[in-house]
């Protein structure tokens, strides 16, 4: 037996006690007639104390020898600490080491297991291992821990099965890239690693399994921007006989579920908003709503006058930031340099300060007097003491770049509380989006959404104003779940298949199976995906899904750690009747 | 909304009461001037009824046409059956339908949906959708949720934590075959998928994580034999600081939860047997013990007399058939060319009846008496009445060969009872295992297997007779379960890499990570694994584990609903800097 206890439980109450622990050497403090030896594992942290007195100076002179993360038993007797330490569990007392085992040695690690680390992020991966050894590491992988488990106990308990779906299945080039997988048994040909488990969890549909979710990992390969990563794990679920209300319903139970047991906090009913509010007032299909400064669009109030940026503008919009009529000429130049960069792109920024005496004073004064600004202080919603910012130009670039703002300037005034959570339904998607290189028209959601009741028609003549039966969960400005009502019939999945340029051909090569099950008595039906990575992170009160993630990989898709991908012999290759394009 | 209740939970305390349901047409009866409708869904079926009378024409005739797996949505008020069904939970009620509403029509289906339907394999395979429809697929299907639940409750309860484990991993190409995945990002490189997160959750382990737990998918990449899947489902666990006895005890707790939470089965304590009594009493280390017919060793008492073909065997060994004294010439020619068959191969089996009188008729008695044939019934056990069969040669043919008529015999007496459970620990297996064909030594578990305290040195000497710390769990003549305690320092890793066959190059290239996380301070660490698939279709009291499966592959590793894997685009191909080898 290895330990009677573990490094986090012994308390007071323990006192007298024999007990075996077994850890890391966390920290040693010599000295020299007497050692202490923090002793870490993954339940907290014992404090061992050797002295040439009370034990052997043998004993003692082992203990002072022993370097950090070092593998050791220890027996002894738990005593009363001298001096007490309140910060820690176990801070009252101590172990009187009697008999102590190097279980096994370690070289000095590449970088310090505390909280606040030496290690930079590139050899905290190398040595990913160690890494997970710290707290936040450690904790938010046993957090994410407990988020799973939630999730199955809600989802569970609601009736819903969890069925494993195959991970070797068949590639559908439309949509992201797919991970290939060449077939050894079937040569020339491959499968694909699933980009999420839609088609078969509508086939369970179709075969009556009325409820069904799963905890999955999902695969695609993109280039990577800041925090993808090519394996991500979704929360997917899927019900039949549902209208969009039931789904809505039924994940707000899970999501308020996970808030008041993960989080302690209770939120009573979730707003809605509409895709088309959301852009209007946020520019933007996942708002922060933790705080306010919406959008108050101002072209009835600025244009037609002498200003002709805002004149030949589609749209001029600003949002009032609370509190800031005293920014220095300086801060607000920095922020029109901020929006001028080339990731927010905008060509300039007006502003106008709303003093506290309720005067305004703005960039341009030359344009407009008092009582124009003053209307658009109204529309934006400003108060005395309030700047407004307001940019002008094409709608959808203009409410890009002054969401990006808005967001910006939420974090530079703390308005982005990490333990505060504001979820909010989108809803009323559209049902597809223009391609703006290839003029093309692609599915937004994917092309199982089905369009609103009655807007079928509209496809052919206004492809872009038809709305989806699509919703999303947003929570703090990220988008944690989407999902949508399925098209349930063949003729309206082959309408939608033409409308993305499928010939009939690619839809049956591609997709026959799903068209040839709807024939045969499919459910209405619809569902949604949660992302798992992102959904703990913000619960975890952070934003990035790596810290999460017990063995990430870099933005190159590589694991720094085992060092993969890999070449591989060329037996293999050939086992697999496949050859390298660049050796032809 | 689609239904008020679904069609399982209707009562007679509901007559009375309004209810919408929602489901598929599983039967029509039809008798004119009424009609009944089964409606089905997850939950049961509830009989819709129309009649000319109580509601309208119009409707009655609407119902006549409904055909098989149509989808409906039906109002009515639940009333008294006339001729109630105690055989159905809602077979006192019935519902007099007033709306009737076609969600979906259906094909006529390839096969009945019925328990005992009349479709094949293959083209159940091919519609599985419709075939999950089924009761027996669909409770097999929910079965398998309620173990997946249950093992993750109790592990997570015993401080588990279950940590996701990368599927994009590096090729190992010791052991079973990898499937592998071409990176895009990185040319000429590739990524596999895992055959089990074994380095991984040793690395969680050197991590601190303490206990691990996952269900995850694995896959191999082997000709499957029947029963075997390319992507299979793993229980994956693992322990820090624990010896043997810790990981038997944790996990017989577990399996021990499973039988009484899912079967009502109570089981003490599970009995442990060495490998190697396992050989020599069941020919097999994964015996059945739902039954007795333990093998006899005959050497003693059947060599040395004029029968060449013991004499020169250098196993002879038998066992006692229960009642079977009485089998005809007829069938006991029938066994004995069951064993001659190419699958079992003996040249030839001898046999003894122990006559009820007390005695003997055997096969050989040209060369046995009736005292050495008492000495044969008291070696194998056999009692008057029983048969006992002797096979005899090389010790591990002969075994395997009394091993399968051992368990051939049990099933055509019934001794294999689905809802007997019969546990058992087998342990202390070989390290290493000789290929008869290269006469070189691989791992019997894997290389990462600990040697048993102090038997290293035996690998210079003797590399076929080192122990390993090594178990199975065997349930009901199936291993369910399999692990060991690890290696986990260097020094031992690099010598078992040695032995195994590995340069030291080849052994850094392929796992220097390991080897390098075991200088860091890696606790003493060991774990298990079972076969989900395989522990579920025998909790079900089945041994197929593609019944236990919602979309399988057959044993060309396709799926026929999907029909993957296929052929893709070359442009694919182009982006993955591949080709292939055919087309050179």
């Amino acid at each position: 037996m290895y330990r009677s206890n573990s490094c986090g439980e012994l308390r007071a109450s323990h006192i007298g006690s024999e007990v075996i622990l077994s850890g890391w050497v966390h920290k040693l403090r010599d000295k020299g007639f007497v050692a202490w030896v923090d002793l870490r594992d993954r339940y907290g942290i014992t404090q061992l104390v050797f002295d040439e007195e009370r034990t052997s100076k043998e004993l003692l002179e082992q203990a002072r020898e022993l370097g950090r993360e070092t593998v050791i038993q220890a027996k002894g007797q738990v005593i009363e600490r001298a001096s007490k330490n309140p910060n820690i569990p176990t801070g009252e007392i101590e172990v009187l080491v009697t008999e102590l085992t190097i279980l096994n040695t370690s070289l000095l690690p590449p970088f310090t297991i505390e909280d606040d680390t030496d290690g930079g992020e590139d050899i905290r991966m190398k040595y990913r291992y160690l890494d997970i050894r710290r707290n936040p590491v450690k904790n938010n992988l046993i957090f994410r821990h407990k988020v799973s488990m939630e999730v199955r106990k809600y989802l569970s308990d609601q009736g819903f099965i969890d069925v494993e779906t195959p991970y070797l299945i068949k590639s559908t080039p439309e949509g992201a890239r797919d991970f290939l997988v060449p077939s050894r048994m079937n040569e020339g040909q491959f499968y694909a690693l699933p980009q999420s488990p839609q088609t078969f969890k509508q086939l369970l549909m179709v075969g009556g399994m009325d409820k069904y979710f799963q905890i999955v990992k999902c695969f695609r390969d993109e280039d990577l921007r800041a925090d993808r990563q090519p394996e991500f794990t979704q929360i997917d679920c899927e019900m039949a006989f549902v209208e969009q209300e039931d789904i809505l319903n039924t994940f707000e139970g899970l999501t308020k579920h996970l808030l008041k047991e993960i989080k302690g906090v209770d939120i009573q009913e979730f707003p809605r908003m509409t895709y088309d509010d959301a852009m209007r007032l946020y520019g933007n299909d996942k708002p922060d709503i933790r705080f306010g400064m919406q959008f108050g669009e101002l072209n009835a109030v600025a244009q037609h006058k002498d200003f002709n940026v805002f004149n030949t503008a589609e749209l001029v919009v600003g949002i009032a930031v609370p509190g800031a009529s005293e920014y220095t000429r300086k801060e607000i130049d920095a922020l029109i340099d901020w929006v001028k960069r080339p990731q927010v792109g905008a060509k300039g920024m007006v502003y106008v300060k709303c003093n506290e005496d309720g005067s305004y004073k703005s960039s341009v004064d030359k344009f407009y007097d008092e009582q124009d600004l003053a209307k658009w202080a109204e529309v934006t919603g400003a108060k005395p003491g309030d700047l407004i910012f307001v940019l002008s130009g094409d709608a959808n670039v203009t409410r890009a770049q002054l969401s990006a703002l808005r967001m910006e300037l939420a974090t530079r005034l703390g308005l982005r509380k990490p333990n505060e959570f504001a979820p909010l339904w989108v809803v009323d998607f559209p049902l597809l989006e223009l391609d703006e290189e290839t003029g093309t028209y692609h599915a937004m959601h994917h092309p199982f959404t089905s369009p609103k009741p009655g807007q079928l028609e509209l496809l052919e003549t206004n492809p872009g104003a038809v709305k989806a039966n699509a919703y999303d969960l947003v929570l703090n400005g990220n988008e944690i779940g989407g999902g949508s009502i399925r098209i349930h019939d063949k003729e309206t999945q082959a309408t939608m298949f033409k409308h993305l340029g499928f010939t009939p051909e690619e839809a049956k090569a591609q997709f026959g199976f799903l068209m040839d099950a709807f024939q045969y008595g499919a459910p209405p039906h619809g569902g949604i995906a949660f992302g798992l990575d992102r959904l703990v992170s913000i619960l975890g009160g952070q934003e990035t899904i790596r810290d999460f993630i017990a063995f990430p990989k870099n933005n190159s898709g590589r694991d720094v750690m085992i060092d993969a991908p890999a070449t591989i012999d060329k037996a293999q290759l050939d086992e697999l009747s496949i050859c390298l394009a660049n050796n032809k």
